[in-house]
C-alpha cells in the first residue's frame, strides 16, 4: 500500500501539484535568452572595451525608457515598421517597446532642446524579427550607440564614428574586418541618372540593401518583378552597385558624367572624398571600402552610411563557426530630430551602433574553444575553520573584512569540512583561505592559505587585511 | 506679401509642415523618465556602491529578458497582479513585462536546474501603478537585486542579506535608517492565534501591509468591514501590531503563552532569535527592529522579511524634502522556485532588493543643493590650435592620443579660435589642453596648458602621452 501511495503521489505531482501551478511552459519567450553569469562576464568584457572607447571620445551618457508613446517610433523605419512590439491597451496611452536608440536619441534632443551633445547609449532593442540566435540574431538585443549631434564642419564627426568602429574592433581583436561606405545622396543621384521615378527611391533602395544577402540577379528580378522598374534602370543600377574601392573611386566617379552631373551624387562624392582625407590622417583608411551597393535599411539616414563587417571568422578551431556579418553600421541622419521639433528645427547627426550580439557569440565560442577559465567572481578570500563549532568565529571574521573592504565569502554551514571549504575555493578562483582554528583564536592570528601553492603562514589578526590586499592587488 | 508668406509659412510649420509629421506629442510615457548626463553620472556613483557591495559578498550576475511568458507572472503577485503590463498579441507567445526580478530569477534556476547561486541582477522592472515622481516613484524603475539560492544552514544567508543593506546604505550615507524585520511564520501564528481564519490569511496580511501608509484605526475598519473579520479578532491583531523591539522582543513572544503554542510562530520566533545572534556578531543589530506591523505585500515570501527605511530626509537645506520611505526589502521565497519545477522540488532561496529610485533622488537634490559640479565626460585634454588651417594636425595629433589610449577630443571645426576652445574646457572640465602651433610643430613639441593654473609649458611630441597620464593619473 505504501508503494501504491508513493506512486499515486509521484503522479499527483507530475500532474501538477499544489493547484496546478508546475504546468509551465518552461522557457525564455521566443528569441529571447538569459545570460548565464560565465556569459555576462565575457558580455562585461565586450561592454567594457566599448565603453572605454566611448569614453575616450570625451562622449556623455543618457537613457531613455524601454518603452515609447507608439506615435514616437510611427513613420520612422519605413518596411521595418511592422517589426515593432506594441503594448496591450490596458487603458491609458499606446506604447511600443523601442526598435533602436536612434530615435528615441531623437525624441530626448527635440524634447529637450538640445543642439549640441555626444553621447553614448548601450541598451536592449526590440525587433520581432524571425530570430536566429546560433548567428547571433535576437529579438531582444543589446546595442552600444554613439551619436554626435551638432552643427559642424563637414566630414569630422564622421570620420570620428568610423575612427570608433576601427578602434573596437581592433582593441576586441575579432580578427580583420572591413567598414564598408556609402552615402544616400550618391546613391539617390545613382537612381535619378539611372531613371529611377523619385517615388520608386526608398523601395529601391530596399531592394539594394539585399545585395549583401542575395545576388544581383534576385535583387534585379524583385526591382523589375515586384516593383515595377524599367529593365534598363535596373541595368544601369546594376554597373554602378558592383563598383567598390577607395578614394581612387571616389575621384573616378566625381569624372563620371552623368553622375557627376546630379548635384546630390556630387555632393555626396565631395563629402566622401573629405571623408577620405580625414582618415587616411586617423590612418585607417585601408580598412575603409567606398561601395555602391550599401544602402542600409532605415528611411532616416540623409548622408554617408556606413556598415562593419567581420571577414574571415576567427575561429578555425571551433566545429561550428559563427556566420560572419555586419558588427556596426550607422550613419548621417540630419533631418530626425527635426520630424520631432514643433517648428521643424533640424539638429544635424551622425552616429555608429555596435552590434554586440554577434561578437558576443563569436567570443563565447571562441572562450568554450580554449577551455580558459573564467572566474564569475572576485572574491579573495574565503573565511574557513578546520574545526567544529567556529561558526561565529567566521562571521565575525568574515564581517571585519566586508568592513575592511575586502571581498570576502563563508560557507554557509555550521560545521563545514576543511576538505570541502577548499573544494569551493578550487571551484571557483577564490585564491586565499583565511582559517581561524582554536589555536590560532588563542594566538591572535589566523592561517592564511595561499590555494595555489598550497603554502600556510600565521598573520596577526591586524596586518591580515593589508596582507590579503598585497597578495590580491592586480599590480 | 513677403511678410504674408512668411507668416503662412509659420503656421504650416506649427500646423504640421512635411506631411504633418511635427505633431507628436513629445514626451515620455506615464511614470517613466529619461536620463540627462548628470542625472547619469550620479545614477553611476549609486550602482558602483551596490555593485562593490554585491561583488564584496561573492555574488555571480545574471541577465534575463525584459519580458516573459506571461503565465510565468501569473499566480505570483497576488491582489498587485493587475499592475503587470501586457504585451500586444501580435502572433505567437502572450508576454508580459517582468514585475520584479525574483520571479525570473526562480524561473531561470527552475529551468537550468540550478540548486545553489549566490547571484545579483540589476535590471529595469515595470508596474502600472500611479507614480508619483517627485517621491521617486515610477513606472519603469530599476532594482537591484541580491540573492542566495540553496539549502543551508537556517539564517545565515538571511544576515547576510540584511548585513548587504547596511553596508549599502552606510555607504551611500543617507543618513539615519532602521531595518525592520518580521517572519511570514509569525504573521500567520499571529493570525491563527487571534482567530482569523485560514482562508483569510493573505487578505488580512494585505491589510496589515497598509499600517506604514495608514493608521491602524483605518486598517481595522478596513478588516473587519470589507473583509468580514470579527472585531475581536481584529482587536487582538491591533495588539501584536503595535509592538516593535530587539531580541527582547522575540524573547518575550517566546514568552507569550498563546503565540508560543502556535508551531509556525514559535519557528519564526526561534529563527528571528538566531538571527538576532548574527546580526550581533556582524555588529549591526542595533540597526534592526522586530516589527509585528512589517507584512510586505507579494505573496511568495515564506519566512523572515524585512524592510528598510531612511529615518529623516538628511536634506533640510532643499527646498521640496524627498518623502521618506522604504529603500530597500526582501526576505524569504522557500516555495517560489518549486512554482516552476515539473517536479515540485524546492529550492529555498532568501533575497533582497534595493529601490534606488528613492535614493537616486536623494543625490540628485543633495548634488543640485550643493551646487556640486559634476563632470560628465572623462577627457583629459582638449586638443586645439591658435591658428588657423591646423586641422589636420590637430586631427593627426588627436589620433595619436587615442591610438595611446589618453581619453581627448577636438572641437569639430575647421578654424575655431582658442578662446572657445580654453571655453569648451572650462564649461566641460577638461583639465588640460594640448596646442598645436606652425612653431610648436617645427619645434617638435606641443603646448601643454594647464586649465585651472593656465600655466604653459612645451613638449615634446614623444613625452605627451607620458606627461598627460601623469598629470591626469588619480594617485
Amino acid at each position: 500500500i505504501a508503494k501504491e501511495v508513493a506512486k499515486l503521489l509521484e503522479m499527483k505531482a507530475q500532474l501538477g501539484g499544489d493547484e496546478g501551478k508546475h504546468k509551465f511552459v518552461l522557457k525564455t519567450p521566443k528569441g529571447t535568452r538569459d545570460y548565464s553569469p560565465k556569459q555576462m562576464a565575457i558580455r562585461e568584457r565586450v561592454f567594457n572595451a566599448i565603453i572605454t572607447c566611448f569614453k575616450r571620445h570625451g562622449a556623455e551618457v543618457i537613457d531613455t525608457p524601454v518603452f515609447e508613446l507608439k506615435e514616437t517610433l510611427t513613420g520612422k523605419y519605413g518596411e521595418d515598421s511592422k517589426l515593432i512590439y506594441d503594448l496591450k491597451d490596458q487603458g491609458g496611452e499606446l506604447l511600443s517597446l523601442r526598435y533602436d536608440l536612434t530615435v528615441p536619441f531623437a525624441r530626448y534632443l527635440a524634447m529637450n532642446k538640445i543642439t549640441n551633445i555626444k553621447r553614448y547609449h548601450i541598451a536592449k532593442v526590440y525587433r520581432r524579427d524571425n530570430p536566429a540566435m546560433t548567428r547571433g540574431r535576437y529579438r531582444e538585443f543589446y546595442q552600444c550607440d554613439f551619436d554626435i549631434a551638432g552643427q559642424f564642419d563637414p566630414m569630422i564627426p564622421d570620420a570620428e564614428c568610423l575612427k570608433i568602429v576601427h578602434e573596437i574592433l581592433s582593441d576586441l581583436q575579432l580578427g580583420d574586418f572591413l567598414i564598408k561606405v556609402n552615402d544616400r545622396r550618391i546613391l539617390d543621384g545613382m537612381f535619378a541618372v539611372c531613371g529611377v521615378p523619385d517615388s520608386k527611391f526608398r523601395t529601391i533602395c530596399s531592394s539594394v540593401d539585399k545585395l549583401d544577402k542575395i545576388p544581383w540577379e534576385e535583387v534585379r528580378s524583385e526591382m523589375v518583378g515586384e516593383k515595377g522598374l524599367s529593365p534598363e534602370a535596373a541595368d544601369r543600377i546594376g554597373e554602378y552597385v558592383q563598383l567598390h574601392g577607395g578614394l581612387d573611386l571616389v575621384e573616378q566617379l566625381l569624372q563620371d558624367h552623368k553622375l557627376s552631373q546630379n548635384k546630390l551624387a556630387k555632393e555626396g562624392l565631395g563629402d566622401l572624398k573629405l571623408l577620405f582625407e580625414y582618415l587616411t590622417l586617423f590612418g585607417i583608411a585601408e580598412r575603409i571600402s567606398f561601395d555602391l551597393s550599401l544602402a542600409r535599411g532605415l528611411d532616416y539616414y540623409t548622408g554617408v552610411i556606413f556598415e562593419a563587417i567581420l571577414l574571415q571568422p576567427e575561429n578555425d578551431h571551433v566545429e561550428e563557426p559563427v556566420g560572419v556579418g555586419s558588427v556596426a553600421g550607422g550613419g548621417r541622419y540630419d533631418g530626425l530630430v527635426g520630424m520631432f521639433d514643433p517648428k521643424g528645427r533640424k539638429v544635424p547627426c551622425v552616429g555608429v551602433s555596435i552590434g554586440i550580439e554577434r561578437i558576443f557569440s563569436i567570443l563565447e565560442q571562441r572562450v568554450e574553444a580554449s577551455q580558459e577559465k573564467i572566474r564569475t567572481t572576485e572574491t579573495q578570500v574565503l573565511v574557513a575553520s578546520a574545526q567544529k563549532k567556529l561558526l561565529e568565529e567566521r562571521l565575525k571574521l568574515v564581517s571585519e573584512l566586508w568592513d575592511a573592504g575586502i571581498k570576502a565569502e563563508v560557507l554557509y554551514k555550521k560545521n563545514p569540512k576543511l576538505l570541502n571549504q577548499l573544494q569551493y575555493c578550487e571551484d571557483t578562483g577564490i585564491p586565499l583561505v583565511a582559517i581561524v582554528g582554536e589555536q590560532e583564536l588563542k594566538d591572535g592570528v589566523v592561517k592564511l592559505r595561499d590555494v595555489a601553492t598550497r603554502e600556510e603562514v600565521n598573520i596577526s589578526r591586524e596586518s591580515l587585511v593589508e596582507e590579503i590586499r598585497m597578495r590580491t592587488s592586480e599590480h
